[in-house]
């Protein structure tokens, strides 16, 4: 009942920003570029960011139309950085649509990109708020800590001395950033205090961890269906993710020798993938890393429900609570 | 005398600037990031929009070193066009260093771009000032319209139909619209009533315009060796500039074939650049182009001069003023 309550709510508030979404890019720009831009904005996905800033506006007691702007722009800088990684990363698809760089050009995914960045801003100077500067200066710090973030993860490809503690740092500017930016972003705009405003911000920041844990856990435990993606993609491409680098602190003997060649990238030269994929996943099962990658997301799971103990307790708490607790179960 | 204190004055708020962006990137971020960052700020170059910048707020009567971060602000959005443009046209060189793409790789230039159009903004929201809201919504539409600008640009490069108005269209957003930020983000911090922020940004505008039309005339007639870069550029590249767009527009008979072929990019399918740049400068020559592209920057730069009437007639002023006189006449 309460969940098909929260269910549906979300749903709502996801439409709410992908209506906005649908209108954030004026008229009169150069055609091609306004159509690139649009094609963007139209790819859907959670908007988790959007809601999360949403409800964090709500949770410290304001209105939450008047996060309604700023829900845009974090969700707009977040797929800034969609399109200049996946050019980044030679993505050719994302949400079972061809990326940017495919679809049109490189050219075009670069000036996608940097408009999008810009068009965040100028929905974000849209919030009515006497705290505008304080909003624009965590904004920008995000702007420039999830580049940061995506340098790092680029840097760790070619190394393989890349420690869980190094993975968490980047994962942090990469994907935690914004995710506590959005919280923090709400918080403010509702009026929060300096004490409220701190709560959300970590509510976000363990979301975020427990977020990507998950996101690095789907790769081996998702349902194939489900998941809308291959199984393993991580491992095939020796991306450094919480579990192989576990893994390859762990592993002794022939699993140590898999994983070293896992870890430089040539999971391809070990075989197929279908053999590849379990032969790994095996390992992570037999040396306790999945088993620790479930414990780590419900331990920041918890961390984040904690974080939302200093505000009062009402259904937008409950359903930030219930969102959380979501996000950790998810199988895509 | 006067022209001797005004060019010192210059290189000494152009040193100002350069000392400023050498600290502008801080420590603790990627290492490579940081170094490729720091190396495109230190490029050198006129610093035109900073200095602009901190003219125009003293030109209002503030003090110079108030509008010093807006300064380098205005300074690294322009380098942050500078990396991704030169991606975009494939340019392997810039005042005579590799660009970032070839000195390190694409995704690296991707990324440079990025942190340094976030960087722009962390300075910005350094500057001191009241108005800051307003300072950065100027900024904000900049952004978007220096893309904008440049999404155009790569749009001529497959038509042949441009006109010159379109031509003016382009070449104010991607280049003016970053000048006129400059000028009007002094005035506004130097604390100017919106009759003098007005005219400073006018100012900007014509400037601007002047420059870029100065800058499609060197390709032209520039000192080899002043010039810096080959003569003729712009014409063995087919790119459209006021003097072939309006070349296009008068020519007849054998010279209109030949500018054609130059609008279809195929001057190298003429013969070497050393007989098909001469032939093109002739019928420039010829049909008035160079005469009438010397007449408009005339014709702006006095514009630009008379917008400063409406602020107190000043040293600075009088700066300004020399200045514009300067950029039409600069031999590089």
């Amino acid at each position: 009942m309460k969940a098909t309550y929260y269910s549906r709510r979300y749903d709502a508030l996801r439409q709410q920003v992908d209506r906005y979404l649908t209108a954030a890019v004026e008229h009169g720009g150069p055609r091609q570029l306004t159509d690139a831009c649009r094609y963007v904005l139209a790819g859907g996905g959670k908007r988790l960011r959007a809601v999360l800033t949403l409800l964090s506006c709500e949770a410290v007691g304001g209105r939450l139309r008047d996060a309604l702007h700023a829900s845009a722009a974090v969700e707009i800088m977040h797929n800034f950085t969609l399109v200049h990684d996946d050019v980044m990363d030679h993505a050719p698809s994302r949400r079972g649509r061809p990326t940017v760089h495919i679809r049109w050009d490189l050219n075009s995914a670069l000036l996608v990109g940097d408009v999008l960045l810009g068009l965040s801003y100028r929905h974000l100077l849209r919030t009515k708020s006497a705290s505008l500067p304080p909003l624009v200066s965590s904004f920008t710090t995000c702007v420039i800590e999830v580049c940061e973030g995506q340098a790092l993860d680029l840097e760790f490809e070619d190394r393989t001395d890349v420690t869980v503690q190094a993975y968490f740092r980047m994962i942090g500017k990469k994907t935690g950033r914004l995710i506590s930016l959005a919280t923090e972003l709400g918080a403010r705009i509702g009026g929060g205090s300096p004490r409220q405003i701190a709560a959300l911000a970590r509510f976000g920041l363990y979301l975020g961890r427990a977020f990507q844990l998950r996101d690095d856990l789907l790769d081996v435990v998702a349902d194939r269906k489900e998941f809308g993606k291959a199984i393993g993609g991580d491992i095939m491409e020796g991306k450094k993710t919480f579990l192989l680098l576990t893994a390859a602190g762990r592993a002794r003997g022939n699993d140590r020798a898999l994983i070293q060649r896992v870890l430089r990238r040539q999971a391809h030269t070990l075989g197929p993938s279908r053999k590849v994929v379990p032969t790994v996943t095996d390992i992570y099962r037999r040396y306790g890393v999945i088993a620790d990658a479930q414990k780590l997301i419900g331990r920041n799971t918890g961390y984040a429900t904690k974080a939302l103990s200093s505000l009062p307790t009402t259904r937008t708490t409950a359903m930030l609570s219930w969102l959380a607790d979501e996000l950790a179960q998810r199988a895509a």
